[in-house]
Protein backbone atom coordinates (compact mmCIF):
# COMPACT_ATOMS: atom_id res chain seq x y z
CA UNK A 1 0.00 0.00 0.00
CA UNK A 2 1.50 3.44 -0.39
CA UNK A 3 2.02 5.43 2.46
CA UNK A 4 -0.49 8.31 3.16
CA UNK A 5 1.57 10.95 1.80
CA UNK A 6 0.73 9.80 -1.05
CA UNK A 7 -3.01 9.48 -0.56
CA UNK A 8 -2.93 13.10 0.76
CA UNK A 9 -2.03 14.63 -2.75
CA UNK A 10 -4.81 16.25 -4.83
CA UNK A 11 -6.46 13.54 -6.49
CA UNK A 12 -4.77 15.54 -10.08
CA UNK A 13 -1.58 14.76 -8.91
CA UNK A 14 -1.63 10.72 -8.40
CA UNK A 15 -3.37 10.46 -11.49
CA UNK A 16 -0.58 11.51 -13.15
CA UNK A 17 2.09 9.48 -10.84
CA UNK A 18 -0.23 6.34 -11.88
CA UNK A 19 -0.20 7.50 -15.90
CA UNK A 20 3.38 7.93 -15.70
CA UNK A 21 3.92 4.10 -13.91
CA UNK A 22 1.54 2.81 -16.72
CA UNK A 23 4.17 4.08 -19.64
CA UNK A 24 6.80 3.14 -17.58
CA UNK A 25 6.00 -0.61 -16.95
CA UNK A 26 4.23 -0.40 -20.35
CA UNK A 27 7.94 0.44 -21.76
CA UNK A 28 9.98 -2.49 -20.49
CA UNK A 29 10.43 -5.77 -19.01
CA UNK A 30 9.21 -5.78 -15.19
CA UNK A 31 12.54 -6.49 -13.81
CA UNK A 32 14.47 -3.64 -15.87
CA UNK A 33 11.81 -1.28 -14.62
CA UNK A 34 14.00 1.14 -12.41
CA UNK A 35 12.67 4.28 -10.14
CA UNK A 36 14.47 6.53 -12.05
CA UNK A 37 12.27 5.40 -15.66
CA UNK A 38 9.30 6.50 -12.95
CA UNK A 39 9.76 9.20 -12.05
CA UNK A 40 11.07 10.31 -15.00
CA UNK A 41 7.74 9.19 -16.70
CA UNK A 42 5.44 10.39 -13.82
CA UNK A 43 7.60 13.66 -13.80
CA UNK A 44 8.26 13.64 -9.97
CA UNK A 45 11.29 14.15 -8.12
CA UNK A 46 13.18 11.39 -7.42
CA UNK A 47 13.30 11.96 -3.48
CA UNK A 48 9.66 12.14 -3.13
CA UNK A 49 9.05 8.64 -5.08
CA UNK A 50 9.77 7.40 -1.17
CA UNK A 51 7.60 9.60 0.46
CA UNK A 52 5.17 8.02 -1.79
CA UNK A 53 5.71 4.22 -2.09
CA UNK A 54 7.60 1.58 -0.29
CA UNK A 55 9.19 0.18 -3.90
CA UNK A 56 8.58 -0.33 -7.53
CA UNK A 57 6.27 -3.37 -6.39
CA UNK A 58 4.49 -1.10 -4.00
CA UNK A 59 3.53 1.48 -7.00
CA UNK A 60 2.82 -0.98 -9.28
CA UNK A 61 0.61 -2.98 -6.93
CA UNK A 62 -1.37 0.40 -6.43
CA UNK A 63 -1.92 0.84 -10.02
CA UNK A 64 -3.47 -2.18 -11.12
CA UNK A 65 -5.70 -2.04 -8.02
CA UNK A 66 -6.54 1.36 -9.88
CA UNK A 67 -6.92 -0.08 -13.08
CA UNK A 68 -9.24 -3.11 -11.94
CA UNK A 69 -11.42 -0.62 -9.41
CA UNK A 70 -11.51 1.55 -13.12
CA UNK A 71 -12.71 -1.25 -14.76
CA UNK A 72 -15.40 -2.96 -12.59
CA UNK A 73 -16.89 0.32 -11.78
CA UNK A 74 -17.66 0.81 -15.85
CA UNK A 75 -18.95 -2.58 -16.17
CA UNK A 76 -21.17 -2.48 -13.22
CA UNK A 77 -22.31 0.89 -14.96
CA UNK A 78 -22.44 -1.10 -18.27
CA UNK A 79 -24.77 -3.72 -16.55
CA UNK A 80 -27.01 -0.91 -14.63
CA UNK A 81 -27.49 0.98 -17.67
CA UNK A 82 -28.49 -1.89 -20.18
CA UNK A 83 -31.23 -3.95 -20.63
CA UNK A 84 -30.24 -7.70 -20.18
CA UNK A 85 -31.42 -10.37 -21.96
CA UNK A 86 -30.39 -14.14 -19.72
CA UNK A 87 -28.13 -14.20 -17.46
CA UNK A 88 -25.74 -15.96 -19.69
CA UNK A 89 -25.91 -13.28 -22.04
CA UNK A 90 -25.43 -10.76 -19.68
CA UNK A 91 -22.04 -11.89 -18.56
CA UNK A 92 -20.77 -12.76 -22.11
CA UNK A 93 -21.63 -8.90 -22.53
CA UNK A 94 -19.40 -7.90 -20.09
CA UNK A 95 -16.22 -10.44 -20.46
CA UNK A 96 -16.92 -8.12 -24.28
CA UNK A 97 -16.62 -5.42 -22.15
CA UNK A 98 -14.16 -6.43 -20.27
CA UNK A 99 -11.69 -7.42 -23.19
CA UNK A 100 -12.34 -4.46 -24.72
CA UNK A 101 -10.62 -2.53 -21.87
CA UNK A 102 -8.42 -4.55 -21.56
CA UNK A 103 -6.90 -4.13 -24.89
CA UNK A 104 -8.36 0.01 -25.33
CA UNK A 105 -4.47 1.28 -26.09
CA UNK A 106 -1.33 0.31 -27.02
CA UNK A 107 -0.29 1.20 -23.32
CA UNK A 108 -2.83 -1.34 -21.73
CA UNK A 109 -2.16 -4.39 -23.81
CA UNK A 110 1.53 -4.09 -23.37
CA UNK A 111 0.72 -4.29 -19.18
CA UNK A 112 -1.81 -6.93 -19.10
CA UNK A 113 1.00 -8.69 -21.58
CA UNK A 114 3.85 -7.85 -19.05
CA UNK A 115 1.46 -8.83 -15.70
CA UNK A 116 0.93 -12.40 -16.80
CA UNK A 117 4.45 -12.67 -18.50
CA UNK A 118 6.77 -10.81 -16.26
CA UNK A 119 5.65 -9.92 -12.87
CA UNK A 120 7.07 -11.57 -9.91
CA UNK A 121 4.52 -14.59 -8.46
CA UNK A 122 4.47 -12.28 -5.26
CA UNK A 123 3.32 -8.87 -6.58
CA UNK A 124 1.21 -11.11 -8.72
CA UNK A 125 -0.69 -12.59 -5.72
CA UNK A 126 -0.77 -9.17 -3.65
CA UNK A 127 -2.72 -8.06 -6.81
CA UNK A 128 -4.87 -11.05 -6.80
CA UNK A 129 -5.70 -10.62 -4.06
CA UNK A 130 -7.62 -7.51 -4.73
CA UNK A 131 -8.53 -8.28 -7.90
CA UNK A 132 -10.72 -11.33 -7.04
CA UNK A 133 -13.06 -9.58 -4.67
CA UNK A 134 -13.34 -6.92 -7.46
CA UNK A 135 -14.31 -9.23 -10.09
CA UNK A 136 -16.32 -10.79 -7.65
CA UNK A 137 -18.39 -8.03 -6.62
CA UNK A 138 -19.52 -7.86 -10.51
CA UNK A 139 -20.34 -11.33 -10.77
CA UNK A 140 -22.15 -10.77 -7.66
CA UNK A 141 -24.21 -7.63 -8.86
CA UNK A 142 -25.28 -9.32 -11.70
CA UNK A 143 -26.64 -12.34 -9.68
CA UNK A 144 -28.31 -10.43 -7.17
CA UNK A 145 -30.16 -8.99 -10.14
CA UNK A 146 -31.03 -12.39 -11.05
CA UNK A 147 -32.41 -12.77 -7.78
CA UNK A 148 -34.49 -9.63 -7.47
CA UNK A 149 -36.53 -10.39 -10.83
CA UNK A 150 -37.11 -13.54 -9.35
CA UNK A 151 -35.74 -16.03 -11.70
CA UNK A 152 -33.12 -17.43 -9.58
CA UNK A 153 -32.99 -18.89 -5.87
CA UNK A 154 -32.35 -16.90 -2.74
CA UNK A 155 -31.66 -19.67 -0.49
CA UNK A 156 -27.62 -20.14 -2.40
CA UNK A 157 -24.36 -18.27 -1.54
CA UNK A 158 -23.97 -15.68 -3.96
CA UNK A 159 -20.57 -15.09 -3.13
CA UNK A 160 -19.41 -18.66 -4.05
CA UNK A 161 -21.06 -18.35 -7.12
CA UNK A 162 -19.43 -15.08 -8.29
CA UNK A 163 -16.00 -16.56 -6.84
CA UNK A 164 -16.28 -19.68 -9.14
CA UNK A 165 -17.10 -17.59 -12.64
CA UNK A 166 -14.07 -15.59 -11.14
CA UNK A 167 -11.47 -17.99 -10.52
CA UNK A 168 -13.05 -19.40 -13.91
CA UNK A 169 -12.67 -16.54 -16.01
CA UNK A 170 -9.03 -15.55 -14.65
CA UNK A 171 -7.77 -19.22 -15.56
CA UNK A 172 -8.83 -19.31 -18.81
CA UNK A 173 -5.85 -19.43 -20.63
CA UNK A 174 -5.44 -22.85 -19.00
CA UNK A 175 -8.51 -24.15 -20.32
CA UNK A 176 -7.74 -26.55 -22.71
CA UNK A 177 -9.56 -26.11 -25.71
CA UNK A 178 -11.03 -29.01 -27.65
CA UNK A 179 -11.68 -29.62 -31.81
CA UNK A 180 -12.97 -26.15 -32.60
CA UNK A 181 -13.94 -25.06 -29.51
CA UNK A 182 -12.84 -21.72 -28.22
CA UNK A 183 -12.24 -19.96 -25.15
CA UNK A 184 -15.61 -17.48 -24.93
CA UNK A 185 -18.00 -20.64 -26.17
CA UNK A 186 -16.50 -22.91 -23.40
CA UNK A 187 -17.03 -20.17 -20.84
CA UNK A 188 -20.55 -19.80 -21.88
CA UNK A 189 -20.79 -23.31 -21.27
CA UNK A 190 -19.86 -22.93 -17.58
CA UNK A 191 -22.13 -20.01 -16.96
CA UNK A 192 -24.82 -21.49 -18.43
CA UNK A 193 -24.47 -24.57 -16.56
CA UNK A 194 -23.96 -22.58 -13.12
CA UNK A 195 -27.12 -20.48 -14.06
CA UNK A 196 -28.94 -23.87 -13.98
CA UNK A 197 -27.84 -24.76 -10.59
CA UNK A 198 -28.76 -21.25 -9.80
CA UNK A 199 -32.61 -21.12 -11.80
CA UNK A 200 -35.71 -21.46 -9.61
CA UNK A 201 -36.68 -25.09 -9.93
CA UNK A 202 -40.36 -24.49 -12.07
CA UNK B 1 10.32 -30.93 -22.46
CA UNK B 2 13.43 -33.06 -21.24
CA UNK B 3 15.19 -33.96 -24.59
CA UNK B 4 14.77 -38.20 -25.95
CA UNK B 5 18.04 -38.90 -24.33
CA UNK B 6 16.54 -38.60 -20.76
CA UNK B 7 13.32 -40.51 -21.67
CA UNK B 8 15.82 -43.00 -23.01
CA UNK B 9 17.18 -43.62 -19.59
CA UNK B 10 15.84 -46.58 -17.21
CA UNK B 11 12.93 -45.64 -15.32
CA UNK B 12 15.10 -46.34 -11.86
CA UNK B 13 17.67 -43.61 -13.28
CA UNK B 14 15.29 -41.13 -13.87
CA UNK B 15 13.60 -41.69 -10.59
CA UNK B 16 16.57 -40.69 -9.13
CA UNK B 17 17.02 -37.72 -11.24
CA UNK B 18 13.82 -36.56 -10.20
CA UNK B 19 14.45 -37.22 -6.49
CA UNK B 20 17.58 -34.95 -7.03
CA UNK B 21 15.71 -32.29 -8.19
CA UNK B 22 13.19 -32.15 -5.47
CA UNK B 23 16.09 -31.74 -2.93
CA UNK B 24 17.86 -28.85 -4.65
CA UNK B 25 15.01 -27.25 -5.31
CA UNK B 26 13.28 -27.59 -2.05
CA UNK B 27 16.06 -26.55 -0.31
CA UNK B 28 16.85 -23.61 -1.77
CA UNK B 29 15.16 -20.06 -3.30
CA UNK B 30 14.01 -20.83 -7.24
CA UNK B 31 16.23 -18.36 -8.03
CA UNK B 32 19.42 -19.54 -6.43
CA UNK B 33 19.19 -23.01 -7.58
CA UNK B 34 22.37 -24.02 -9.62
CA UNK B 35 22.63 -26.87 -12.00
CA UNK B 36 25.76 -27.58 -9.86
CA UNK B 37 23.40 -28.15 -6.75
CA UNK B 38 21.57 -29.84 -8.96
CA UNK B 39 23.95 -32.51 -10.75
CA UNK B 40 25.23 -32.55 -6.76
CA UNK B 41 21.78 -33.96 -5.22
CA UNK B 42 21.45 -36.62 -8.33
CA UNK B 43 24.45 -37.23 -8.40
CA UNK B 44 25.08 -37.11 -12.24
CA UNK B 45 27.61 -35.65 -14.33
CA UNK B 46 27.34 -32.37 -14.70
CA UNK B 47 27.66 -33.14 -18.69
CA UNK B 48 25.26 -35.35 -18.80
CA UNK B 49 22.65 -32.66 -17.29
CA UNK B 50 22.45 -30.82 -20.57
CA UNK B 51 22.26 -33.97 -22.41
CA UNK B 52 18.80 -34.35 -21.11
CA UNK B 53 17.46 -31.06 -20.46
CA UNK B 54 17.31 -27.05 -21.57
CA UNK B 55 17.97 -26.13 -18.52
CA UNK B 56 16.54 -25.58 -15.31
CA UNK B 57 12.85 -24.79 -15.89
CA UNK B 58 12.98 -27.50 -17.92
CA UNK B 59 14.18 -29.78 -15.47
CA UNK B 60 11.36 -28.33 -12.58
CA UNK B 61 8.51 -28.11 -15.14
CA UNK B 62 9.05 -31.87 -15.63
CA UNK B 63 9.58 -32.72 -11.74
CA UNK B 64 6.15 -30.83 -11.37
CA UNK B 65 4.52 -32.66 -13.59
CA UNK B 66 5.59 -35.87 -12.36
CA UNK B 67 4.22 -34.84 -9.04
CA UNK B 68 1.06 -33.84 -10.17
CA UNK B 69 0.59 -37.37 -12.64
CA UNK B 70 1.32 -39.37 -9.22
CA UNK B 71 -1.20 -37.41 -7.60
CA UNK B 72 -4.01 -37.32 -10.09
CA UNK B 73 -3.31 -40.99 -10.27
CA UNK B 74 -3.68 -41.78 -6.76
CA UNK B 75 -7.11 -40.03 -6.53
CA UNK B 76 -8.81 -41.42 -9.27
CA UNK B 77 -7.18 -45.03 -7.66
CA UNK B 78 -8.08 -43.72 -4.23
CA UNK B 79 -11.92 -42.73 -5.52
CA UNK B 80 -12.50 -46.15 -7.37
CA UNK B 81 -11.36 -47.70 -4.55
CA UNK B 82 -13.64 -46.57 -1.63
CA UNK B 83 -17.01 -46.27 -1.36
CA UNK B 84 -19.01 -43.01 -2.08
CA UNK B 85 -21.13 -40.70 -0.73
CA UNK B 86 -23.02 -37.72 -2.29
CA UNK B 87 -21.12 -36.73 -4.94
CA UNK B 88 -19.87 -32.98 -2.54
CA UNK B 89 -18.52 -36.00 0.10
CA UNK B 90 -16.55 -37.88 -2.83
CA UNK B 91 -14.89 -34.22 -4.48
CA UNK B 92 -14.17 -32.86 -0.56
CA UNK B 93 -12.44 -36.90 0.77
CA UNK B 94 -10.58 -36.15 -2.49
CA UNK B 95 -9.71 -32.71 -1.76
CA UNK B 96 -8.18 -33.54 2.06
CA UNK B 97 -6.47 -36.60 0.20
CA UNK B 98 -4.67 -33.97 -2.07
CA UNK B 99 -3.73 -31.99 1.19
CA UNK B 100 -2.20 -35.09 2.48
CA UNK B 101 0.11 -35.51 -0.47
CA UNK B 102 1.14 -32.10 -0.64
CA UNK B 103 2.08 -32.20 3.24
CA UNK B 104 3.16 -35.87 2.83
CA UNK B 105 6.74 -34.33 4.18
CA UNK B 106 8.89 -31.52 4.47
CA UNK B 107 10.39 -31.66 0.83
CA UNK B 108 6.56 -31.54 -0.20
CA UNK B 109 5.98 -28.60 1.88
CA UNK B 110 8.73 -26.76 0.24
CA UNK B 111 8.56 -27.63 -2.99
CA UNK B 112 4.69 -26.47 -2.81
CA UNK B 113 5.33 -23.18 -0.93
CA UNK B 114 8.92 -22.25 -3.01
CA UNK B 115 6.41 -23.31 -6.34
CA UNK B 116 3.60 -20.33 -4.89
CA UNK B 117 6.06 -17.98 -4.08
CA UNK B 118 9.14 -17.97 -6.28
CA UNK B 119 8.77 -19.77 -9.53
CA UNK B 120 8.95 -17.27 -12.56
CA UNK B 121 5.58 -16.91 -13.75
CA UNK B 122 6.57 -18.42 -17.47
CA UNK B 123 7.61 -21.60 -15.71
CA UNK B 124 4.23 -21.56 -13.82
CA UNK B 125 2.33 -21.49 -16.87
CA UNK B 126 4.20 -24.32 -18.59
CA UNK B 127 3.10 -26.03 -15.34
CA UNK B 128 -0.20 -24.96 -15.18
CA UNK B 129 -0.73 -25.88 -18.76
CA UNK B 130 -0.05 -29.17 -17.36
CA UNK B 131 -1.71 -29.65 -14.08
CA UNK B 132 -4.58 -27.86 -15.49
CA UNK B 133 -5.60 -30.50 -17.41
CA UNK B 134 -5.05 -33.22 -15.04
CA UNK B 135 -6.90 -32.04 -12.47
CA UNK B 136 -10.06 -31.56 -14.91
CA UNK B 137 -9.23 -35.67 -15.53
CA UNK B 138 -9.90 -36.19 -12.00
CA UNK B 139 -12.99 -34.42 -11.64
CA UNK B 140 -14.06 -35.15 -14.87
CA UNK B 141 -13.52 -38.93 -13.87
CA UNK B 142 -16.00 -38.55 -10.38
CA UNK B 143 -18.64 -36.35 -12.28
CA UNK B 144 -19.28 -39.25 -14.89
CA UNK B 145 -19.34 -41.77 -11.99
CA UNK B 146 -22.44 -39.66 -10.74
CA UNK B 147 -23.66 -39.20 -14.56
CA UNK B 148 -23.80 -43.62 -14.97
CA UNK B 149 -25.30 -44.17 -11.48
CA UNK B 150 -27.91 -41.92 -12.74
CA UNK B 151 -27.82 -39.05 -10.39
CA UNK B 152 -26.58 -36.28 -12.40
CA UNK B 153 -27.81 -35.05 -16.17
CA UNK B 154 -26.22 -36.44 -19.59
CA UNK B 155 -26.52 -33.32 -21.74
CA UNK B 156 -24.16 -31.33 -20.08
CA UNK B 157 -20.40 -30.54 -21.03
CA UNK B 158 -18.70 -32.95 -18.06
CA UNK B 159 -15.09 -31.05 -19.15
CA UNK B 160 -16.27 -27.69 -18.23
CA UNK B 161 -17.46 -28.17 -15.09
CA UNK B 162 -14.41 -30.13 -14.51
CA UNK B 163 -12.21 -26.81 -15.26
CA UNK B 164 -14.85 -24.88 -12.87
CA UNK B 165 -14.02 -26.98 -10.52
CA UNK B 166 -10.23 -26.59 -10.89
CA UNK B 167 -10.13 -23.18 -11.42
CA UNK B 168 -12.13 -22.91 -7.81
CA UNK B 169 -9.90 -25.23 -6.55
CA UNK B 170 -6.54 -23.74 -7.89
CA UNK B 171 -7.50 -20.20 -6.95
CA UNK B 172 -9.03 -20.50 -3.45
CA UNK B 173 -6.24 -18.78 -1.79
CA UNK B 174 -7.16 -15.81 -3.15
CA UNK B 175 -11.03 -16.10 -1.97
CA UNK B 176 -11.64 -13.61 0.78
CA UNK B 177 -13.22 -15.68 3.37
CA UNK B 178 -15.82 -14.20 5.41
CA UNK B 179 -16.39 -14.18 9.36
CA UNK B 180 -16.21 -17.66 10.33
CA UNK B 181 -16.12 -19.41 7.32
CA UNK B 182 -12.64 -21.33 6.21
CA UNK B 183 -12.10 -22.62 2.99
CA UNK B 184 -12.66 -26.15 3.15
CA UNK B 185 -16.61 -25.17 3.75
CA UNK B 186 -16.52 -22.16 0.90
CA UNK B 187 -15.53 -24.80 -2.10
CA UNK B 188 -17.93 -26.97 -0.14
CA UNK B 189 -20.58 -24.52 -0.85
CA UNK B 190 -19.42 -24.47 -4.50
CA UNK B 191 -19.48 -27.78 -5.02
CA UNK B 192 -23.03 -27.93 -3.90
CA UNK B 193 -24.49 -25.54 -6.03
CA UNK B 194 -22.82 -27.14 -9.49
CA UNK B 195 -24.02 -30.63 -8.05
CA UNK B 196 -27.69 -28.73 -7.99
CA UNK B 197 -26.67 -27.40 -11.60
CA UNK B 198 -25.62 -31.37 -12.54
CA UNK B 199 -28.65 -33.05 -11.24
CA UNK B 200 -31.52 -34.30 -12.79
CA UNK B 201 -34.43 -32.57 -12.08
CA UNK B 202 -36.99 -34.44 -10.28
Amino acid sequence: MPKQTYFNLPQKKRETIVDGAKQAFARQHYDRVTIDSIVACAGIPKGSFYQYFTGKDDLYSHMFANIGTEKYQLLIQEFDSGPHGTFSEAILVLMRRASEFDGQDSVMVMLKQRFLQECPQQVKQQIMQRMVPESMELFAHVIRWFVEIGEFRQDFPIGQAAYMLTASVLMLDTYPLENGEDHRQAFRNMVDMLAAGLRLRS
